[in-house]
């Protein structure tokens, strides 16, 4: 049994975290970090909680939680984790942020699409990108681990495969995604209202969206060369799910022929057939993200277009599970080493 | 380790008993009854439990089913099981009834409410209505439990201590309820599509729906005479939960006064202090069915209004879970004596 | 063609007015008046207005507006008017209000529910209250109309003539209402995300709703004595409309026996008959919002319960047309003489 | 004035017209042909016409309606119209088709997405694709109307006059489409019940949806060669609305450099400075479908993406107004030599 800290425990995120660990056997939660209900029970924030945790909410001093927990999920604002984090903390604890903070490599990079300053550019190289599908050997190692993106977790299991066996050509690829609206976190702006987001579709930060560079860089490991790529999300009205919808030339064989279903349906299960969290569905079925809703599943599909020598394959995840919370999750089991799937096993919920 | 069969496993309450008996540690189901998908495989209906269950869907040959389970679970249209129900059934394994079939002792009000004549008339006095809460005892040694339905079991929760104690009059009561769509099934309805519900609401089956003899009987046997309420279910553009919101005069004291706060939550507490599942909020504050979503819990608030000297009472829970699977569930651990939270410790999902 | 001014014009109310107004042909806006957004093109607040409106927005000067406009409407939080009305304003202009500062007329009654002091008693007697169908002589003549609540429309409405003819108690009255989350307002509050509303549903306000003491007042007048209701309102997660279910107990005839369907009906059409913006249903018909979206329809339907002797009334409208701006366009076509139904012949929008 | 029939006047294209022309002072309806409710009245099967619209619904005997009126609209299934039109029929009226059966030139083409024989060949070739905005001056004239899909409005209308203009290579265009359930029509059918779309999101129809070949021949007539493109819809959870994000590769000037967005944007202005329903909104803006909803606006945005070289075009529009009963109208009115915007003046619906 180990002691877990959560800081941002009152955001989508951590709440989310809060739900998980309550059905993780490992696991007890010590301490409830939340700079803005601070001595509030934590049951009258999230009232789904009532008579499920009895605790108060606490600050956000990592010093001091560090002293009694194994591990801390820092569910918080950008730079929160960067601006606080040193020696003492990562001989004391495991951190799993949540952030961007240490998801990119190139602090230049990161200070250009986040506009501020990475204030502990000396951690960077040390964390470990917690794709747990990718990375999972790494992971088991860590100290420090750097919780993917909602939009980037679906973006990228979605076209790694094909990228990583060469049979797409990665400066083609666009991605359109989708995502319901917790997305966008629990502050009260004016674009969140219910009345704004409700009977209502848009694409937001388009070219510019902060996502974008996390993917590239992870996928031009996976390509063996820098990659730059077409992202755009978008708001749907509704609470949870990301659906990616992405689109590449593939590469043709020496014969001039395209690959066929057969041959990129064995390329994902190179990847993915072993993977419990990774659903490769079968011919002709597309994702919906209701399928995997409240689950830390991903599930894929795809579909070749003979036409315009294009493919066009669909991910869909459960953004606050697989997106966030869930991967928080699997990664610690991974760094603990209990089993993978531990409290992880959630069917998922319909309607 | 018991093995279970679902009639009626395709609709959405047969979907949601899978979902939670997925994570029962005592069951095994052997059994996906669906007419309407007979020899298709489970997870093509719900693509949610691809790679969960990989059964196809078989008949609803009772007779059969009984021979290989040791309890079924029937979640089919009214009718079904009164038609098919023999003493042998039950010789040979225990039936939780999700339909109306044997909610109702009377069998000439069951037929005058829901236009069809009643098959097994015979088996009716031995049914136990399942509300856990209220009839726990009768439940651990039944062989046949009629799961009561959505609505009333909300409905009555929310009232019972209140009847029960003689702190309201009952006649005076009036429940304006209001359900998510799920509630009305999977059939292929004009009524239920996406835009004739969505950014709408309506009353329907108003003095007139089914569930008003089933509230009226039970809330009956707590007020130790026949009851006649006014019942007015409401759709609402979600997906789950119901919320009751409930109206009744306050039985005045010797003195003239109205009942205090504190002896209005003195009532609910005597009957619900150690339920598990039914969570009475603190004061003020009011029941959302997000809270419960997923959950099996019901929670409870009240207002008195002393200028009208009426309660307002209101309940919400998950109408697919407390108000079918789970509670059916709920029935199934204290028949074969189970932990009877086992398989439902369930933390609410939000949002 | 008359000069109107909006104050509040970036509310979703002030929004609608907008809407209405550019389809009336007897008046131009010449004032968008909104502090938040002053100096800020109205169209880059409302998207909707691109290439529709061109101006920018105006303080609340409601001296410099009274000099321009021949109407005021202002669609203002409660206490703006009373806090700056005055003789001179009302010798240069007429105002309709769309707040509840002159709508009640026991200034103790408003003080109380309001919970702010009252700055402008001495207009409170002339103001007229701006429920059409029931004041439209009074209105006619008035300088200061107080336009109606959202709730209080559907409310009033949809009992007024049962109430008005005795058929029913109105002690008994309890007002079940259920309403779009436009009714909340545009501003960046919490519980008005989208995450918080979609997939729930909550009552709030209960017997302490604001709108309480303007039905009861109102429905007095009716009465011809003192009314004291239940009014519970609801939040539901959709964009528009108000759906009120309300319960009473039927006066009985001399015989002992209930009022007949057709004598409510009589009652009904008695006052509703040659009423454009009333729909009473055909018999059996349950109003829905979603029938009388964008439109200044009321539709009401009814049903009686002869086993409680109680009826159950449903209105529904759309809160932000009859339950606001269509109303306020409707009084001004009253105070200047227009068709009443000018700028109003709106068919509901489906779906 | 002019005599107008609907055939398929129950389906919400249907409805929508009905909508429309009652506020359009030049036409009159006499005949709501309704195959499913012939001699039901119309206000039945939508109750928002209640008290506006007295008629019985009619069969869909066009040789009897095309005797009594100047135009008919015909809302109906692939296959329809082509089944009973004759020379005969366009002789006495003008006839504006909702369906696909005189889109596309190429027969063969219709033949093999469609999957069904097109019976009236020889009327294809006099047909008139009536997108308004582009064959203005061929409308005018035509007897036949063939009304353009929803989809392939906003997708063509968005790209067209960077295809015009050789702005973009129209080989790398990608068309990821997002629209409201009602394009999915009224039809009682599974995936489209309110539980199954709520809080989901899905593609359909990928590489195989219907509106391609539409779009990829009028986008051939602008780039003056053939085109080939992908184009995914997906279904959202909504009622109305269409968002076309389209992805395009730049055609980079003689000096290698990419367009600026001041020629991308003269070149949108180029078309559509002096159209009335085209809204090319101001630098950054991002078209939104709420702000178009209830009108006949498509409102179009673009964002040149330096990095990979491509453009991001973004295109919103109503899919019952501009998609389909505005645009209808808007045709009518180039038939009869109306203003092009009578009856279609609305305001969009916010929120």
């Amino acid at each position: 049994m180990i002691k877990a800290g959560i800081i941002g425990a009152t955001g989508y995120a951590g709440n989310e975290l809060v739900r998980l660990l309550m059905g993780h056997k490992e696991v007890e939660i010590k301490w409830y970090g939340s700079r803005s209900y601070i001595d509030q029970k934590y049951a009258e924030v999230y009232q789904n909680m009532f008579e499920i945790v009895d605790d108060v909410c606490m600050d956000d001093n990592m010093e001091a939680l560090a002293e009694q927990v194994d591990v801390i999920f820092t569910a918080t604002p950008q730079g929160f984790l960067a601006g606080v984090l040193n020696e003492g903390l990562l001989e004391k604890t495991k951190i799993i942020d949540l952030s961007a903070d240490f998801r990119i490599k190139d602090v230049a990079v990161y200070e250009k699409w986040y506009k501020i300053e990475h204030k502990s550019p000396q951690f960077i190289g040390e964390a470990v990108y917690g794709l747990c599908e990718v990375n999972r050997d790494k992971v088991k190692n860590a100290r420090l681990v750097a919780n993917p993106g909602c939009y980037t977790t679906c973006s990228i299991l979605t076209a790694y495969p094909l990228v990583k066996e060469g049979l797409i050509d990665p400066d083609t690829l666009i991605i359109d995604a989708k995502s319901g609206t917790s997305g966008a976190g629990r502050g009260a702006k004016l674009p969140n209202l219910f009345c704004e987001v409700n009977e209502n579709m848009k694409a937001y930060g388009v070219t510019s969206h902060r996502h974008t560079p996390e993917i590239e860089e992870q996928l031009g490991y996976a390509a063996g060369r820098p990659v730059v790529v077409n992202f755009t999300p978008h708001l749907v009205p509704m609470n949870r799910g990301i659906l990616a919808t992405e689109y590449a030339t593939l590469t043709k064989k020496a014969d001039g022929s395209l690959p066929s279903y057969e041959e990129i349906k064995a390329a994902y299960d190179k990847y993915y057939a072993k993977e419990k969290f990774v659903r490769v569905l079968p011919k002709d079925a597309c994702p919906e993200t209701k399928w995997v809703e409240g689950s830390n599943y991903v599930d894929i599909g795809f579909k070749i277009d003979e036409r315009t020598g294009r493919i066009v394959m669909m991910g869909a995840l459960d953004n606050l599970v697989k997106g966030a919370a869930g991967q928080a999750v699997q990664n610690m089991n991974l760094l603990f080493g209990f089993d993978e799937a531990e409290g992880l096993c959630l069917v998922p919920m319909f309607p």
